[in-house]
This record gives structure tokens, C-alpha cells and sequence, in this order.
């Protein structure tokens, strides 16, 4: 008897990102896994059993998700956006490596989502439209000075920027102290995307400049950009304006 | 009379990565504008108008969209992947940019999708679990200094890496000059993780450590994942291997 585990991408929030594989795989499961707000959007099948768990417990809820699946239940993991983008799935690679064989046994499947940061930059236009990386700004479960280092070389180097935990009750210093930091490297008006919830009811999406970024409004559910050199906002009458980065590499940072 | 334009993510070529908000898209068009391939994977509605343009054609496919929009129709623009990351959203803000005022003034939508790396992520285990960056190995729109640069950036703060684009029959000696640079960073066994054409049945994804991933096989349908130091392989008797970074910064590069 061999279980199967799959961890499941939900998207940004809107059912319109769920994909039809994500659909399937929900559907089919047998045990669902997951944080409160995510399990809450799955819809529900007849003789599923949820397990709900706090955001912080990722470890033991992928240990609990693979002892089950280990017993032979078909069983899913939730994972808002991209389960593979700072969320469940790395948690379960962890538990499979540090677990039983059984767990080494086990058919996993890794179903992906629309991850926060492609739904942000659709909202806005292109701001990933040229190189960029996405760095957690969560100082939980790695020092500061390695998130400003990498935020010195992304810069430097001219990279865009997604920056995914931007703040939380325990981390309110952090966004202000990275904003900072990005102005050694990067001019005072250089767009700035603040995304949150997107396709959801509260969606809230603007632009500020860099050196006015340090004071804007954002929570545990803000995905942020911050443009390179490249980056253009395209002003729209009548309309939000846009933010894109041009294939092209037109202009490199010093 | 104001028409409408929707650029639209297709994901990674199965349309099981689809999601519902895109099928809507290309279903509501009258007109479909994109690449040959892509195009094909769009299923037929009644009445609609498909323009089929070169993989290169991507300004001038953008121009004629806006256009058709601008006089008044509903037109789709379809992407591989998603149309955010190296694809069409950041071609269609460029005319927008450039365009007359009716550019300007047209309803746009862009409409997210499966990028290429998170479906390779999903196939593998969660090599995207920690801090990583996208680039594009293409130097058709970018000095080749500027990539060494940015791999020498990336690399060496500890960001995992996917390429885009990283070779095409004009661009043959650009992946293997990339992973020797890689070498100046990260250990030869780094895990590199190539996944070519996934969801589609001639996919394949496997995983060569980081001194032999200059000979391994690679076209332009391949998207690659370099692994950082802290990048992990759990073989499992009997299946693939997972690989997978961490979420904590246990190791940072020197």
C-alpha cells in the first residue's frame, strides 16, 4: 500500500488562477492539509477530512501530511500561490529528507500556482519584464546582513526586485531599513509596486518612488517591486499608469 | 468606441496549467494575435481571427494588437508561460509607450500564467524554496558583460538561478561560457536541474551536477536551475530525486 501526497498551489486568491490540474488534485484528495485562510477557499468534497494548522507550523503540518499519506491516504497540501515560491513544498522536501524511508517512498506530486509576484506585475503592466529576483525579506529564519548583502548585489547588479514577507507584527522594521538600504544603490524616483490581495474584494495596487517607499502601508499580505535603473512608468489619462521594464538592458547601473 | 486588449499567460503547453481567468480571455476575443506555436495550443471559437507571427515579431505583433484594439475590437495577445517574464506584456507596455494616445487610452489586461521555472520547480521538488533570481542568457538585447555580471552577482550572495532562454542555434556557445562562470562561485556538485518542454510529452527534466552541466543537452525550449550552496539532492530508491533549498540561510556563500 503506497499513499500519495500532493502539495497544491491555490493562487493569489481569486478562483479565477486556480489551474484545472490544482482543481483535480483537490478534489481527489482524501485529507486536505493546510493554514486556515487557504483551506477556506478550497471547495468542499464529501468525505474529506480537513486538517487545519497555524501559519507558523509548516514543519509539522508536512510531517503530518506525509505520515498519513505514508498510511496509504491520497492526501493535500494547500499552499497559497506557488507552492514551490517561499512556501510548503520546500518544508515538505525538508520532512522527506529528514524523515522514514517511507516517506522517501511516497508518490509526491507538486502541482504550481500563480505566485504573488506574477499576479502584482500583471496588475501593473510588466515591471518583471527583464531579470529579477525574489527575495523574502523574513530575517525568521536568516540573518539580516545576508538579506542586505543580497539586496546590495540585486541592485547592483540590475536586477528587479520582489520582495515576498515584507513586514509582520514580529518584523516592523525590516521594509523601512531594506528601502533604505536600496536608495544607496538606486535614484530617488525609481517606481516602487505595492500589491496586495490581489483578486481579491480588499485588492489594492499603487506605485510610489523609492524614497517615499519607507513610509507606505503594507501587511503580511504585500507582495512589493522595486524597479531596476530600467523600470518606466507610463503615465494614462484617465487611467493607473503603467510600470514596466524593457527587455532591452537600455541603461546598467554603475 | 474603446476596445480592449489582453495579453495572455498560456502557461507551460498543457492545458491543465491553464487557469480559468485565461481561458475567459482567449475565449471572449475576436481577434488572436501570437506566435505560431502558441496559437496552436488556443482552442477554436467561432468567428474569431487568428494572426500567426514569427517568435522575433514580438514589437511588431504587439503594434498590429494595439492597433486592432485601438480600432475598437477585442483582441487577445497570446504568451507562452507567463506574459510578465521575458514574453509579451513587456513588448505590448513598449508600443504602448511609444504608440499614439490611443494606445494610451485602450482597456489592457494582463492576464497571469505557469512561467517556465515554477512548472521545472513543481517537477522536481522546490529548488526555488529560498532566495533566487530569473535571467535570460539571451544577448540579443543585452551586452554579454551585463549577464557575467549578474551571474557573478547572483551566484555570489547565495541566490539560486533559473535561465531563460539559454541557447538558440545563433546563440551556441553563450550556456556553457555561463555555467564555467558559475564555477568561479559554486562547488562542482552543485545540483543544475534542466526541465525541457513540461506537461508536454516529449518532456524531460533531469538533474547534472554543476562541472558537467556545460555538455548537457540544451535547446531553446529548456529552462535551467542552478542550485545555490544551500541547494539540496534526496535520492529516493526507486524514483527521481527531489531537489530542494531550504527555507533557513543554513550556509552562506563566502
Amino acid at each position: 500500500m503506497s499513499g500519495h501526497l500532493a502539495v497544491v498551489g491555490l493562487g493569489p486568491g481569486d478562483e479565477r488562477y486556480l489551474t484545472p490540474e490544482a482543481s483535480e488534485a483537490l478534489a481527489a484528495a482524501q485529507a486536505l492539509y493546510g493554514y486556515g485562510p487557504y483551506l477556506e477557499r478550497v471547495p468542499v468534497h464529501a468525505g474529506q477530512v480537513r486538517h487545519v494548522s497555524d501559519n507558523r507550523e509548516e514543519r509539522a503540518r508536512a510531517a503530518a501530511a506525509l505520515s498519513r499519506a505514508a498510511n496509504g491516504a491520497r492526501v493535500a497540501v494547500v499552499s497559497g500561490g506557488d507552492p514551490g515560491v517561499f512556501a510548503m513544498a520546500a518544508a515538505v522536501c525538508e520532512e522527506i529528507e529528514a524523515g522514514p524511508d517511507s516517506f522517501r517512498a511516497l508518490d509526491i506530486a507538486i502541482i504550481p500556482g500563480i505566485t504573488a509576484m506574477l499576479a502584482v506585475a500583471a496588475r501593473i503592466g510588466a515591471p518583471l519584464g527583464h531579470d529579477f529576483c525574489a527575495l523574502s525579506l523574513s530575517d525568521n529564519l536568516k540573518p539580516w546582513d545576508v538579506i542586505e548583502r543580497r539586496l546590495d548585489a540585486a541592485a547592483g547588479a540590475g536586477f528587479v526586485i520582489a520582495l515576498y514577507n515584507p513586514v509582520s507584527r514580529a518584523r516592523p522594521w525590516q521594509l523601512g531599513k531594506a528601502m533604505q538600504r536600496l536608495q544607496r544603490h538606486l535614484p530617488p524616483a525609481t517606481p516602487v509596486v505595492f500589491g496586495r490581495a490581489v483578486g481579491r474584494a480588499d485588492e489594492n495596487v499603487s506605485v510610489v518612488p523609492l524614497d517615499r517607499a519607507e513610509s507606505a502601508p503594507a501587511d503580511m499580505a504585500t507582495l512589493i517591486i522595486v524597479g531596476s535603473r530600467a523600470t518606466r512608468v507610463v503615465e494614462r489619462p484617465g487611467r493607473s499608469p503603467l510600470v514596466y521594464t524593457p527587455r532591452a538592458a537600455v541603461e546598467v547601473s554603475a
